[in-house]
């Protein structure tokens, strides 16, 4: 019997940390809690029917390919059919852009493999995406958090905090961003804070990781563009993925990337995973090939739009003073802020009490902060639901009041 | 533009190395070059019907689930399966000793992960596994090779390597090992030497990675018990994979280890890609559930088995005096040794133009030697191509003695 594991363990393996989310999921599965927990899509949206109809077609008409290992960089016909689908943002995008990976949690190890050493610097918004947070974690990096408001991250504080890492010679490996429907604020990047943005890394010469998983699930008002669409000097690595379009459980995302960054990163998921699930790739190349991402993307719309909306009359009518929230335009979340007094961490378990979750704001700052704050899911429970966890949640914040 | 790309690089993704083979397989995918180079399982194995029946099957009434994200260790009743299957060979191993992964590649990616930091020792044996190379240099591993002969890993060097270590007061992290019909030489660790590396483990304090893809595709002979089902002392991780037995493109493998061992590998693979694609899970999981994996095995070793006879009938039949080669009783490949003054990378461009592929020994060693051998595959090509490429390869060989 090896007596002391540790010793065995590398110093990333002993600074990695478990997602609190993750963890709580666990817990919030119970069938009669109400979770605001968890990322999950809406199961009712998912195209059951078509993905049966096209996985039969897939291996009658191409099993010998689907079941086979394929290239690293993913399937040509899949890449093909993406790079088609993102020229509605970006003209000139091909498919020697476009990296497929096993979600876009692994896009965020490939981009942190290629690019973090210990100790080496990211700079992010506060707060920001628990899965960044983890990935650039099991790397070592040190992480910056920049504040935000309801544009997205402050670019005062971002120039200011640039000019003093300049003038200690010192330069961030990126600037990882979640612009659109932010996980977890739900707040979405001004054109002009973009703007701004690109002006600052091209000034400073730094990367930008644009992770935006939400950007399509817009339900009112006008789209901003994406950040890799409006840069022009190859600063911008993007994230995109189909979990929250068509399906996380076919584990299919993407980097698009200019070419000359691309060969590190394919290398290094050579070294992680050889290739994405070829099956699942053939299915989503030939339901964007049929044309079907549209209309489904359409129908996410109308049924998480609705569970937004309930979600905001709910919290009107039962949340007290003092209570304040996000009003997304989008995406999968929004952010509830108690009395500065109230923190949301003591009060979880209370909540658990009543058979209502959430996940505190704590767990998305590289800083510890956010005590006071919670991120509410509205995509995976039904309006009812919606309804009365936010009345739950509303009678035990009272409560504790 | 960002001038110079390299200054943004982690010193491990300097470090990473693009796959040998996997730069081949492009050159050798011409439609006229029979190809011995990769590693690839015969399309014809692959069960298509049953896969088609099973997707329908899985997508109509588990539909909600299998397109859903799914818990980071694996989906439960995959794991009770897989651990059923196992149980075959070692009575005890439990759903809770199975973390499934996206292949066997990020199985040596989270073992690498979790126990190397930069000049960490990892001792394997010389030739080894080349995604083991790959995934260990990308963490800067200090690899240390231990000769084989045709009873695997010779136990005497392994000895002495591990006494000098001692005496420096170094560890390695883990023994890396291939025992069954090893990628790329074919032998198969005996039992003695087995028994052997447990108690020179347990003496010296080391962990055992047993990396076993060929296990069940023995052709003939005995099988000899797997080193995980040997350990009574909790000292070994085991990977396993359904890429050869039932098709490498629906991504799963799994890691067998102690319970006190999982932890920190579950929360790298949090960080890697939250969880592997829950749809072709629950499409194995089905799979095995109705009993079809035995029979599918002892097709694959019908097809297989007449595809070594054929290539060892067709070296006997056309290579010249001076050149030796390994005679497997199973797996995908078999090592094939030119005599001394020969070198297999400099006969490569010319096996090309013969219209003949095969990966050079030296991509397997970690030490750089290796250059009068070359790996045959024997899986992937027809019997009349078996025949045909064994032809041209000697005919060329000869033409160079």
């Amino acid at each position: 019997m090896i007596k002391d594991l540790t010793a065995f363990y590398s110093k990333n393996a002993l600074n990695m940390k478990r997602s609190e989310i993750r963890e709580l999921l666990k817990v919030t599965r119970q069938p009669d809690i109400i979770s605001f927990a968890g990322g999950l899509p809406g199961p009712e949206t998912f195209p059951v029917k078509d993905l049966e109809d096209i996985s039969c077609q897939v291996l009658r008409e191409k099993g010998a390919l689907a079941l086979q290992y394929g290239p690293t960089e993913g399937e040509f016909p899949f890449r093909q059919e993406i790079a088609k689908w993102l020229n509605r943002e970006k003209a000139g995008i091909k498919p020697e852009n476009i990296l497929i990976t096993s979600g876009s949690q692994q896009g965020l190890d490939i981009v942190s493999k290629v690019f973090l050493d210990p100790k080496d610097i990211v700079i992010l918004e506060l707060p920001s995406y628990i899965g960044g947070l983890q990935a650039f974690t099991a790397y070592r990096a040190r992480m910056i958090g920049v504040p935000q408001d309801h544009e997205g991250m402050r670019m005062d504080f971002l120039e200011k905090e640039l000019e003093r890492l300049a003038k200690k010679r010192k330069k961030p490996k990126f600037i990882y961003v979640v612009p659109d429907f932010q996980n977890p604020s739900g707040v979405t990047m001004s054109l002009e804070r973009r703007k701004k943005l690109l002006e600052l890394v091209y000034q400073y010469e730094v990367p930008v990781v644009e992770d935006s998983p939400y950007r399509d699930l817009r339900y009112k008002g006008e789209a901003v563009p994406a950040i890799y669409s409006l840069d022009n000097q190859n600063h911008v690595i993007a994230l995109g993925t189909f979990s929250k379009l068509l399906s996380p459980g076919l584990r299919l995302a993407w980097i698009i990337a200019p070419t000359e960054w691309m060969d590190r990163m394919i290398v290094a998921k050579q070294s992680m995973d050889l290739c994405s699930p070829t099956y699942t790739q053939l299915i989503a190349a030939e339901y964007l090939r049929r044309g079907l991402l549209p209309k489904q993307i359409e129908n996410i719309r109308k049924v998480y739009g609705r569970k937004l909306e309930t979600m905001l009359e709910a919290l009107g009518r039962y949340m007290p003073k003092g209570v304040e929230w996000s009003k997304p335009e989008g995406g999968l979340f929004l952010w509830l802020k108690l009395p500065k007094k109230m923190s949301a961490n003591d009060l979880f378990p209370k909540a658990i009490e009543k058979k209502v979750a959430y996940v505190v704001g704590s767990a998305f700052h590289c800083n510890g902060k956010g005590q006071s704050a919670m991120r509410l899911n509205f995509s995976f429970s039904s309006e009812q639901q919606i309804n009365e966890g936010i009345h739950r949640l509303a009678e035990m914040i009272k409560e504790n009041m």
